[in-house]
């Protein structure tokens, strides 16, 4: 691939079906910038739970390195069952970017695609289309690895930062503005938090309403964790972009996902001011990779969130055409017919593949 | 009312919709202890917002004290709107109720009822029957009121000690036992927590799974939060005794009740090893309190909870056999077209209680 605005992009594909859907999408990326004129050059990068196996290393400080020169960076899913790190916890590298990176802002959508079975019996469950931002640097996952055990008891801190959600919030706005504009409706921003019990979310709470006073175009409120939990499984259709924690993000982004179809159609993308990763929701999928079977979806879609970053970070205009070509010609295949095994039918990763580059 | 087995019963009514659903469930109470021949005497207390408004004490001391006094405790919601402490959190009293009286098991059935609508599409979602049990006096909540807040940043500390993760544990497991033999099925209980990432949950598991190890004949498992709040959207009906987080249990109650009908038809219990409360999981519905069309169904179902909770404490088999009765009898009712307003009809509070009590 080459061409006129040239980008370098770094895969991870980590382990299991991680390094099947990474293949899948690259092998859509490839005619999508033949069409597009975009300069993708592609370098695949080790990390993961096997490489930790094999080398006691999940993240090579040269992996590391050489994503963080790139211009963005596509993974697909890291970790494995029975590798773990000396303490227990789970080897994910992904969270080693989001901190070491600064991507604050986990961008995670939840929209309903053409021809894919919705879970809500309500028929509106057709036109959920929200955006969940899961903060990705703090929260409670400030203090991740860094939890006090003793003999009779265990503590993690919950932290938030007046810096850190002051950019959270106008990550949001600005998001639900190129919602608006895109979508030819009002946009608004609903802050999830818990600022009813702990004073860290009214806090956050605060900060919120301060940066949402900088955009009067765009109605801003809040919801309760708890109620939220309940209101986006009875009227999802009712939210647009959804700021929140960092926990609270991990688990409603998950609700979310299992709304329109599960992990396999759901993309997500972590974005700092400078960096930014790409990837499905989904984990490695042990029970099924090596079969062919792995859905692609999420990691396609996670692509075009790439495309259409890079073109706003000055990629050109070509990065956000492929990006709109590419989210369609997904939505085209699905609505039309495929039909992927986690949705109970028989088309497998490749297939997936060829369709969505077949309406390229 | 008066018979062989007396109790005394406190009702903290509290505010908005509080006050109509406990006037109900009373209502409802009152036959059905004529009928079985139990002796329940209601003393009922102040406490909430409004009485926080008029007296500057949301929970006066003679009215904790009663309560703890009683031999169980009926309430109904509290907080408001506009009345809030001085910090700007909630008027709970609720949530001093369950850290006073270490009511460490938030019991939280997520049970679909005849007749009322399931929100998933899947014809399985009619046999969704199982129990959260959100551990409701440390994990985030211990921080309840002590965050530290700076001009920068503010945190909250989790908790979670071993003594209270056995007895929740313990408790877990002999729910699953009773369950298991009423309904003639294997029993289940499924950790959940996020030890993939956390120290503390990685603690709390590995004492849980010390206390499994006492219950052979319940199987044993984990789930991540994450995994749970989808797997509760793609199939709640392979789940049974769901133990958990404070503030996970919190999202996921709210979750589940999304499910089956909505916080209207969700009861649930706060249980110590000395003395218990009973209320519905919703709140005080500002905008429909007054109006005489609060569901008190979730009510009736906690009240039939305590009538459980009572006889497994020795008040005697009639109170197991009216507390059968009694949601036997919300069943039906519901079964046989009753309608709230909540899910589209038309029947209020009053005919509520009075289709229940028809049935007794
Ligand atoms: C794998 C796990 C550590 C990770 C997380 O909790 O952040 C995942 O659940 C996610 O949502 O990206
Ligand atoms: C009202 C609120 C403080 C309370 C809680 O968070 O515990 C409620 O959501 C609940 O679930 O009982």
């Amino acid at each position: 691939m080459a061409g006129a605005n040239s980008v370098r992009l770094a895969v991870l594909p980590g382990d299991g079906i991680g390094t099947e859907v990474t293949e899948a999408t690259l092998a859509v990326l490839e005619p999508l910038a033949q069409r597009h004129g975009l300069g993708i050059t592609v370098e695949t990068l080790p990390a993961g739970a096997f490489h930790y196996r094999e080398t006691g290393e999940a993240f090579p400080e040269s992996s590391f390195r050489a994503a963080r020169a790139a211009d963005a960076i596509l993974l697909g899913a890291m970790g494995w069952p029975g590798i773990r790190y000396a303490d227990g916890t789970e080897i994910a590298p992904q969270l080693d970017l989001r901190f070491r990176l600064g991507l604050y802002a986990g961008v995670r959508p939840v929209r309903a695609i053409p021809g894919v079975p919705v879970a809500l019996a309500d028929p509106r469950a057709r036109d959920i289309d929200l955006v969940l931002i899961r903060e990705s640097t703090e929260g409670l996952f400030h203090s991740r690895g860094k939890g006090l055990v003793t003999e009779e008891l265990a503590e993690e801190t919950l932290r938030i930062t007046r810096a850190t959600t002051e950019k959270l919030a106008r990550f949001a706005f600005r998001l639900a503005e190129r919602r608006a504009a895109q979508r030819g409706r009002p946009g608004r921003v609903t802050l999830v938090d818990k600022a009813n019990v702990f004073r860290a979310f009214a806090f956050m709470r605060g900060v919120f309403d301060g940066v949402a006073k900088a955009f009067p175009d765009i109605a801003s409120g809040h919801h309760y964790v708890d109620a939220m939990a309940l209101d986006l499984i009875r009227r999802p259709w009712d939210f647009d972009v959804l700021p929140t924690e960092n926990m609270f993000g991990d688990i409603l982004s998950d609700l979310g996902a299992g709304l329109v179809g599960g992990m396999g159609f759901s993309p997500s993308a972590d974005i700092g001011d400078a960096h930014a990763v790409f990837q499905p929701a989904h984990g490695t999928a042990p029970d099924i990779a090596g079969k062919g079977i792995a859905n692609p979806t999420a990691t396609l879609l996670s692509a075009a969130m790439m495309l259409d970053w890079l073109a706003a970070r000055g990629a050109g205009q070509a990065y956000a055409d492929a990006a709109t070509e590419l989210e369609a010609a997904v939505d085209a295949a699905f609505g039309e017919g495929l039909r992927t095994a986690d949705i109970g039918g028989r088309d497998g990763t490749a297939a997936v593949a060829r369709a969505v580059a077949d309406r390229i």
